[in-house]
């Protein structure tokens, strides 16, 4: 029986226009993060259960995908009403992956290891508008260094990534979570930076009021929000904002630690040029606060309906979970499929032709296909990507396939044509057509 | 508690050195798809369970990785014990998603609709060397037409794509579905063509007598035997095979158009240039039967322990298991993993230099690390890969990460240097050091 097949919800297929975009954005990332000595790797789908239970707190744990075990395993998971014969399970991220190769290859590894991945993760979220199932993670992370010089290479790698992707309006914001911590200490509830951090971290929808209410609702005192309120109106450039806090944060130790480390990325970033990024300093941000430990960071794009396109920041022990002490680190994280969609809605997507097919022979004919077809193989020689239709069928068949592909130049090449070495070429954007001598077909490109 | 981590049985972590080499091996494959106008697709790794289900026989069907579904349909598959719950899977082979592709796409598609596709597929397989649990596949098809020159475009793409691997010594060998038939049939034996091909597919490895006795063995008359025995004695070039086979097969219509298929593709390819391949007839090469209804395709290297390292063929109704009939296509599949077994095993990986870092800077403290990182952006700007060493930990540290990384060049730039507007560059083949003038640094990998 013929079944109405469809892909599963939450999952996508990329068609061939698709994949051009979702390509040319990988490309650009890995590009730069080659450039700065990040090095590929990548990890199987399926990892033992233990490996992911447990590292992404109770509601994670319930969205790893498990596999249903086969054979033996499957029928006792059965029989017994026991989810513990599961064994494996479909990754949820690439970081603790990453976590578990580094400390399971770690004598073949050379500390400080720079590592990019760029692979496919797995949730079994409620499938929802731009929220998926299965959708890639690209990253780069180093892990085996406290060097502040990895943070500034990052922002970098962020501002040449995004620009060479035609972005040229957008800003990296940067806090510490070492300020963060200095800010609850100073205002003397040091144990709840959490409440703290997730109300202020709301400022940019709720506004300063909403936050004060938050607060107030969770317990915290007037006198408290009267320490805080000065966080709500740091303004200026990032060196006045720093100014401002240091003096807020003076006796807290942490706090300073923070702010040096801050300054210090601030600084080497000036001594160097930024080809479009603007780097803001935001002692709201506050982007995945248990696990970070030093820099945060979030990339935001202006002008458009998605905000956030990336994100990161330092932490002192990812591996510690697998037994590997003393192993900081730091790293980023591309949004793809927000980047995809601001290129998209900033039409920024460039003309793909030298990826897709540029010139199609019409076929006339067994005999004219032989010609044809040998031309194309000189073509392909020379590095174009060349067709010859498969069938002498109607004319308006093959221009239609052309026009279908986007291929941008279609030969016609029948006998009389191949007689006299001269060939007809139709430039498809244009409709016009030109006599071309069959040796010169490897230029066409230059028809524009 | 720490866990001694490790990466499940049958699956495999890539270093960065084995994925250089496993990109290599795509990258060259994909440009040889491209350059016969093949267009990159991808389909989620999640399939529904009945998409699959049912494709691949019995023993496909317990090897394709089932997901234990999440909720209430999971608490309602111990419940009732009943393995229908389970409603996806991971996919076990690229051929039957595309099919599924095709058919949901059908609209947004041009025929024939030229297509690759490299991802990795699952199977719950007993792990054992060389055969993975997770591992990826590296196919292009095309679907919606019966023109030959497909048969053709796939010969030279093998031939290409190998050659630019290093491979000189290799035979593309080509049989076709319809001969068989007309094999069994001039030989009376319509019915068991299966039986009859699965024999003679072991001609290589038993011997003819070895054929002899399985066919005997499984009933087949001593007129019979007689009938067959010519094959077994097909030598000759191509054509000298095809003269005989001609008469041997006279008298059955399927044979003969099976002959003049071959011979289609045989003169196509005579009237080319194949780089290195080596084109030949084997009118025993049976592989993936009940599928394939005209060419069949099996690429062998010479000279190294792993022979098969490619395949494919024609088949005339892929998409009608979905319900979409009279898309004829063909289509080859590269052995990723065999291939690069062949090229390690033949040493024919190149040297990547240009895929990781060339440079390496000595990091001699804060101000010199300044001046570093200037130069470090210039040389990225310039489309080199640099680093900076992170830290200014001892000089020997530093190189042994330069040494166990494969940097080929260090750059010493302490602040006499700086000043001098000269800097030590270190050969780390050869040991040579030398001075150079900073701004020539970009072009430090014309030494050699």
């Amino acid at each position: 029986m013929a079944q109405k097949p469809s892909n599963p919800k939450g999952t996508r297929d990329f068609l061939p226009e698709v994949m051009l975009r979702r390509n040319l954005i990988f490309d650009t990332i890995k590009e730069q993060f080659i450039r700065y000595g990040y090095q590929a790797i990548e990890t199987p789908a399926l990892e033992k259960k233990d490996t992911l239970m447990g590292k992404y707190g109770e509601e994670g744990d319930r969205l790893i995908f498990k596999l249903f075990p086969r054979g033996r395993k499957g029928e006792k998971l059965l029989e017994e009403k026991d989810a513990s014969h599961i064994e494996e399970a479909l990754r949820y991220d690439l970081t603790v992956p990453f976590a578990r190769f580094v400390v399971q290859h770690q004598n073949e590894l050379s500390f400080p290891f720079k590592r990019y991945q760029i692979q496919p993760v797995w949730r079994a979220d409620k499938p929802q508008k731009g929220r998926y199932r299965e959708f890639y993670q690209c990253d780069a992370d180093v892990v085996g260094s406290n060097s502040l010089l990895f943070e500034v290479e990052f922002i970098h790698i962020y501002d040449k990534a995004l620009s060479k992707l035609g972005l040229t309006d957008f800003s990296i914001n940067i806090n510490n979570r070492k300020i963060l911590s200095g800010i609850a200490e100073v205002c003397g509830e040091s144990d709840r930076i959490i409440d703290i951090t997730v109300a202020i971290d709301k400022l940019d929808k709720i506004g300063k009021e909403g936050v004060q209410k938050e607060l107030s609702e969770k317990g915290f005192t007037s006198d408290f929000l009267e320490k805080i309120d000065p966080l709500f109106d740091l303004s200026g450039s990032n060196s006045e904002k720093l100014e401002k806090l240091k003096s807020y944060l003076a006796q807290s130790e942490i706090g300073m630690i923070g702010i040096n480390e801050l300054e210090f990325i601030l600084d080497k970033i000036s001594k160097s040029t930024l080809e479009n990024a603007k780097l803001n300093f935001d002692v709201t941000l506050a982007r995945g606060l248990n696990y970070y430990t030093g820099a945060i960071f979030e990339v935001k794009a202006h002008g458009v309906s998605i905000g956030s396109i990336g994100g990161g920041g330092r932490y002192d022990d990812l591996t510690g979970i697998f037994g590997l002490k003393d192993k900081p680190g730091v790293g980023i994280s591309f949004g793809a499929d927000r980047i995809y969609d601001v290129l998209e809605e900033l039409n920024l997507f460039p003309d793909f032709s030298k990826d897709s097919t540029q010139v199609l022979f019409i076929n006339f004919g067994e005999a004219e296909a032989d010609f044809c077809m040998q031309q194309a193989e000189l073509m392909r020689a020379n590095g174009m990507n060349v067709e010859v239709y498969p069938e002498s069928t109607k004319m308006q068949k093959q221009f239609k396939y052309a026009d279908q592909k986007g291929i941008p130049f279609v030969v016609l090449a029948g006998s009389r044509e191949i007689e006299g070495g001269k060939v007809q070429v139709k430039n498809m954007a244009s409709g016009e057509q030109r006599d071309m001598d069959v040796k010169s077909l490897k230029e066409v490109e230059t028809w524009k």
